[in-house]
C-alpha cells in the first residue's frame, strides 16, 4: 500500500494537537462552553441519560428509543475530547457520573443497550436490519476510546471491551454464531479504533468480519425477517442498497442508500484496507470515492440529496432547495476522506475533507453553538432554520464530537514524514522515527492563505515535510528560512514535499493567494445550469435575504462583475464577506401579466455574500449558494 | 352588465357550428373514432357501466365507487355532442342503451346515484364534503342536456329533471331542507345549463342557492361531520379552502385549493353573474380571474401546480417538472374563460381560453386518441407518459367531451353582434336579431394566421362583426371585400369591431403574422428564471429528447438565435416545427470533477421544438418547455 520509499501517514491524534484561536479555536470554545452543555441538557430532559437507569416500565412515556444510547455516547465522546484539550473539573465530574451510569447498565453477560434491556429484552439481536443495536454499541465504543485517550481511565473502556467481547462471541462465521451485521454501519469503524486502543487484534478481525459478511447471499436480513415471522420483501426502504448490504462490499461500485450509513461503512473499509493492506478493499474504496466525488457531491461537501432515504439518488441529482445533505453525512465524509487521504497520500482527497468541514459540516451548528441543522440545503425560501434538538438527534452530538476532535485531522506523521494537511493556528506534536517534532502554525486561515510554520525539535533531524497545496489555490509561494523555493518543483500528489535535514527553529512560510473564485457545476447537474457559486479559499459563500433588497430569485450575477473580499468584524462573528455589483430583474412593467415577449429588465443592485457555514444566524430569510449568472 | 349599446355575447351552441378539417376537425375525428370507443371500453371493463344495474352485493369486487357515475356521464355527454355533429347509428344505439340503463337506476323518489343506491343507501346525503354525490348529479345533468340538444330526446333529460327536482326539494334554506352544498363543485354549472334546456328558472335558483350558501358559517361540512359522529377538524385536506368553502364566494379574492373544483365553481359564479346581473358576483369573478392570470397560471394554460391538493399553492409557484396541471383543471379553465369572455367581452380573457385549449388541454390526449395525461408537467426527465386509463378516471372522458363540443367556443351572437372568438376551418350558423347569418371560415389556423370569412345571409343586414385579435398577434391586417382597413382604428377590447350593413357574400380577410416568439416569465416565477419558452401563434412549443442529441439540461438557447417555422408533414401528424441553432454545454474537459472555475464550454447544436400538445407521442424521452437562455 505504501508509496515506494515512503511511510504510512498516521494521523497525529487530536490529543497531540493544540489549537490557538483562529476559526477552529473559536468553534471549539463555543462547542465547549455552549454546545456540550446544551446537548447534555437535551439528553437529560428527553430521558436519554436516565434511560441507563433501566427503570423504564411498560406504559411509561417516553419509551427509551432504540438509538438513544448513541446520542449519549456521542456526547460522552465529544466531552472526552474537550476534557483532553481543555481540562474542566465540572465537565469531568459530569462525564464521570455519566460514565458510571452507562457502565451500570451493563448486564452480567456484558450486553449494554438500554432499549433492549429495559423495553424489549426478548428481542435482543433479532432485528439487526432496523434496530441499530450494533450501531449503538459502536458509538459507545468510540466514546470509550475517546474517554480513555483523554483521561487514561478505563471506567468506560473496560465495560465496552467486555461488550465487544460479547458481540465477538455472538457474531461471526463460527458454529452457533449469528452471521449478521448491522443495518446501520458504525460498529465496524469503532472496532478498528478499539483494536488500537486496547491493542487487541481480535476486535480488528471482528470489524473485518462485519465488513466482509455484508451483502452476502443469502441475505442475513432476509433470514432474520423470516425468523421474526415477517415477509422480508416488506422492507420499507425496498432495497438493501439502502444500507449498502445489497452486494458484498468489494463488488460495490456506486455510493448508494442512506448517506451516513454509507460513509461509516466506507470509513471502516478504508481503515481495513490500510490495516490489512487489502488490495481489493482498496480498489473498492477508490471506485466508491471516485463515484461520489465525480457524480454525487455538493459543492459544499454535503452528500445525500434525498429526504426519502436520507441518502443518495442518481448521478448528478443535486437539487439545491430540497438538498437533504444531512450534517451527519458530511461528518461521515470527513471520516472517510481522512482515511482516503491516508490511503492515497493525495491532497485532492484532503480537499474534499476541507470543503466538507468548512461548509457542509460547519453549517450544521449555529454560531452560538446551541441550534443545529439536520438538513443543509443549498437554497432556502426562508423557512429552514436550525433547531435546538431533533427527535432523531444524531446531528447535534455528532458535530460536537467532530469539532472537539478537529485537531486530529491536521497533521500526519510517518517514520520520516511530517505532513501538514490543514492550516489553522496552533501546534502539533509529532513523533517521527528520528524523534519528536513540534510544528507551530501561524496563519489567518481560512481568511487568508499565509501560513508560517516553525519547526521545533531537540536536534537536527532528516525528514520530509509535506505541505498540502489546497485544490482551490491556483498559485503558491514557498520559503524556507526566507529563501524562496519554486513550489512546482517540489509538488508531489498535491503536497509540497520538502526533504532535508531540518534544524530547530527552521521556518517555512507558504502563501496561497486567495482570490474570490467563481465555481461552475458540471453541465449534467441540472439544478445548477446557468448558475454560479462563489468560493474564496476553502469557504463556499451564499447570499442571504438579510443582505439583499430583492428576492434572491431575481438576482443575476454578471460573469464579469468584480467581487471584493472585505473583512467585517461585526458580521457573523467576524467574517470576510464578498461584495460587488449584481443585477436584479425588475417586476415593474409586467402589468398584470405573467408572460411577455421581452426578458425582464435588469437594474444594478449591490451583492453581499457570506460564508455558507454562517447562514441562518441573523434575521430569518432566503438563502442561495448557486446564483443565476448573466453571461454578459 | 352589458356594455353600453351592446348586447350579450351569447355563445353560439356547438350544434350550430361545423368544423371542416383543420386541427380541430382532425381532433374531433380521432375523438369520435378512437377516444369514444376506447373510453367506453374502459367504462365497461371497469364495471362503471354495469354499476347502473344496481346489482352489486356486499363482498363483490369492484365496489361501485362514489364518482363512477360522473365518468359514464361525461362519456355520454361526449357521445351526444359527437352524434349531434356526426350521426353514427352504432354509437346512437350504444348511447340509447346506456341512457336506458342510467335511467333504469333512478329510484322511485327520483334519486339517481349508483354508489349510494347499491353500496351504502343508508348514507345518502350524509357526506357532501367528500362523497361527490351532487358532483355526479351535475355530470348526469350535463349529459342529459347535451343528449337532449343532440337528439331532441328526453330519455335522459326527463329522469335528470326528476332528480334535479328531488335535489331541489332536499337542499335549500327552507324548513326541513339541508343547507348543504357539494364538496366538489359541478352541480352549480350543470343546473344553469338545465335551467336553459328545460326552460325552468327553479334550477337556476337552486344553482344560485348552492353558490350563495358555500362557505357560510357555521360550516355545513362541520355540522355534517358532527352528525356523522366525526371530528370536523380531522379533514384530510386540512382546510375548506381546498374546496373553496372557507369563506362565502363573494369574499374570495384568491384562487385556492383543488383546481378543478375551483374552475367549476368560478364557471357557475360567472354564469350566475351574467344571468342575474349580479355586481358583487361579477366583482368576485374579476378578482379571482386577475389573481389566477397574474399569479398562478402556467404558460401552457395549465393550472394547479401541486399534486398534494391537486391544486393551487402560492403566488408564482409554478414548478415545471412537478407541475400537476391536471387536464381537467385546464378544461375547467376553458369553461370559466368562456364565461368570463362573455362577461367581459374582452379578447384577453379569450386568449387564456385559447392558450389552455391548444396547450394544457390538448396535451391531455395522445395523437391517436387512446391514451391520456392526468398531469401535464412542463418538463420531464422521460418518465411521464400518457396512460389508457386512470383509477380516478376524470380526465379521459372530460377531454373527450370538450373536443366533441369545441364548436361551442368559436362564435358568439347578440342582437346585432356576431363575434368570432376563435379561428378554425368551418362554419357557424348564428341567429341575430335581424335574421340568420352563416359565417364561413377558411384558415390554416393554428399553423398560420390567415383567415378568410364569408358572410352568408338571406338579405343585407346591419350588425357588428367582432373579430378577435389574439393576444399573441403583434400585428394584423384586415380587408373587407378586398379593401384594407386599419385594424387599430376599429379595435375595441381586443376585437376588431366592424359595424355596417353587411351583404350576402361579403368577405372579410384578416391576417395575423405568426412569427416565432420568445416568451419570458415574470421574474418572480423562480422556476423560469434565466429561461425562455417558444411560442408561435396560439401554440406553446417544447423540446423533446426525440429531437436532440444532448440531454435537455445541457441546451442553451442564445437570445439572438434565429428560429424558423418549418412545416413537416411526417412529424406528429403534420405540424410546424421550430428549427434553429442552439448551444450545448460540453462535459468534455471536466475530468473526474464536478465543479470548476470555468463555465462549461458551449458548442453549436441543432434545435427542434414541437408543439407542446404533441409531446410524448414518439420515443419516450425528456421534454422541456422552458429552455435555459444564453443572453449572448
Amino acid at each position: 500500500m505504501m508509496f515506494h520509499g515512503e511511510s504510512d501517514w498516521t494521523p497525529v491524534p487530536w490529543n497531540r494537537v493544540t489549537l490557538d484561536g483562529g476559526l477552529w479555536g473559536e468553534r471549539q470554545r463555543v462547542n465547549r462552553e455552549r454546545t456540550l452543555p446544551a446537548v447534555y441538557r437535551q439528553l437529560k430532559d428527553t430521558g436519554r441519560i436516565d434511560a441507563f437507569r433501566l427503570d423504564w416500565r411498560p406504559g411509561q412515556q417516553p419509551v427509551p428509543h432504540q438509538f438513544w444510547d448513541s446520542d449519549v455516547a456521542k456526547w460522552l465522546e465529544a466531552a472526552a475530547y474537550s476534557l483532553g484539550s481543555h481540562p474542566d473539573p465540572a465537565l469531568a465530574a459530569l462525564v464521570d457520573e455519566t460514565v458510571a451510569l452507562v457502565a451500570s447498565a451493563q448486564q452480567p453477560d456484558g450486553y449494554l443497550n438500554t432499549h433492549f434491556t429495559a423495553v424489549e429484552p426478548h428481542n435482543r439481536w433479532t432485528n439487526l436490519r432496523d434496530m441499530h443495536e450494533l450501531y449503538c454499541a459502536g458509538h459507545l465504543i468510540e466514546a470509550a476510546v475517546a474517554h480513555y485517550d483523554a483521561t487514561g481511565k478505563t471506567t468506560l473502556l473496560a465495560p465496552l471491551r467486555r461488550y465487544a467481547d460479547t458481540i465477538d462471541a455472538v457474531f461471526g462465521p463460527g458454529p452457533g454464531q449469528k452471521r449478521g451485521y448491522c443495518g446501520h454501519e458504525e460498529i465496524e469503524l469503532a472496532l478498528v479504533r478499539l483494536a488500537h486502543a486496547a491493542n487487541e487484534p481480535r476486535y480488528m478481525r471482528l470489524a473485518q468480519y462485519f465488513v466482509d459478511e455484508r451483502g452476502r447471499r443469502p441475505y442475513y436480513f432476509d433470514r432474520e425477517a423470516l425468523a421474526r415471522g415477517e415477509d422480508p420483501t416488506v422492507f420499507w426502504a425496498g432495497t438493501y442498497a439502502y444500507n449498502q448490504a445489497h452486494i458484498p462490499v468489494r463488488e460495490q461500485t456506486e455510493v448508494v442508500g442512506h448517506a451516513v450509513r454509507a460513509m461509516y461503512l466506507y470509513t471502516a473499509m478504508a481503515d481495513l484496507a490500510l490495516e490489512t493492506d487489502d488490495a481489493s478493499l482498496t480498489a473498492a474504496c477508490r471506485r466508491l470515492w471516485t463515484h461520489l466525488t465525480s457524480r454525487r457531491l455538493y459543492v459544499t461537501g454535503g452528500i445525500g440529496p434525498s429526504r426519502d432515504n436520507e441518502g443518495f439518488t442518481a448521478d448528478y441529482d443535486l437539487p439545491n432547495a430540497t438538498a437533504y445533505a444531512e450534517t451527519c453525512a458530511a461528518i461521515g465524509l470527513v471520516f472517510w476522506a481522512a482515511r482516503m487521504t491516508r490511503l492515497e497520500q493525495n491532497a485532492r482527497t484532503m480537499d474534499v475533507l476541507e470543503t466538507a468541514l468548512y461548509n457542509g459540516v460547519l453549517s450544521g451548528v449555529s454560531l452560538d453553538g446551541e441550534t443545529f441543522f439536520y438538513e443543509n440545503p443549498l437554497a432556502s425560501a426562508g423557512r429552514h432554520h436550525r433547531q435546538p434538538w431533533y427527535s432523531c438527534a444524531c446531528c447535534p452530538p455528532n458535530i460536537a464530537r467532530l469539532i472537539a476532535s478537529i485537531g486530529g485531522y491536521i497533521y500526519a506523521q510517518g517514520d520520516a514524514d511530517a505532513v501538514v494537511h490543514l492550516y489553522t493556528n496552533g501546534a502539533g506534536r509529532l513523533s517521527l522515527g528520528g524523534g519528536a517534532l513540534t510544528l507551530h502554525q501561524e496563519t489567518g486561515y481560512p481568511w487568508d492563505g499565509c501560513v508560517s510554520l516553525r519547526l521545533e525539535m531537540d536536534a537536527p533531524m532528516p525528514f520530509r515535510l509535506w505541505l498540502r497545496r489546497p485544490g482551490w489555490a491556483r498559485e503558491a509561494s514557498l520559503r524556507i528560512n526566507g529563501a524562496a523555493i519554486e513550489p512546482e518543483s517540489v509538488t508531489v500528489r498535491g503536497y509540497m514535499r520538502l526533504e532535508r535535514t531540518w534544524r530547530p527553529g527552521d521556518e517555512v512560510t507558504v502563501e496561497f493567494p486567495m482570490p474570490v473564485e467563481r465555481v461552475y457545476a458540471h453541465p449534467d447537474i441540472a439544478a445548477d445550469v446557468g448558475r454560479v457559486a462563489l468560493r474564496r479559499g476553502p469557504l463556499v459563500y451564499c447570499v442571504e435575504g438579510a443582505d439583499t433588497d430583492v428576492p434572491l430569485h431575481r438576482l443575476r450575477l454578471p460573469r464579469a462583475a468584480e467581487l471584493s473580499a472585505v473583512y467585517d468584524e461585526g458580521l457573523l462573528g467576524g467574517v470576510i464577506a464578498l461584495r460587488g455589483a449584481a443585477l436584479a430583474a425588475e417586476s415593474d412593467g409586467w402589468g398584470e401579466g405573467l408572460y411577455r415577449a421581452e426578458p425582464p429588465t435588469l437594474r444594478p443592485t449591490p451583492l453581499t455574500a457570506v460564508p455558507y457555514y454562517a447562514w441562518d444566524n441573523r434575521t430569518p430569510g432566503e438563502m442561495a449558494v448557486w446564483l443565476m449568472e448573466e453571461s454578459l
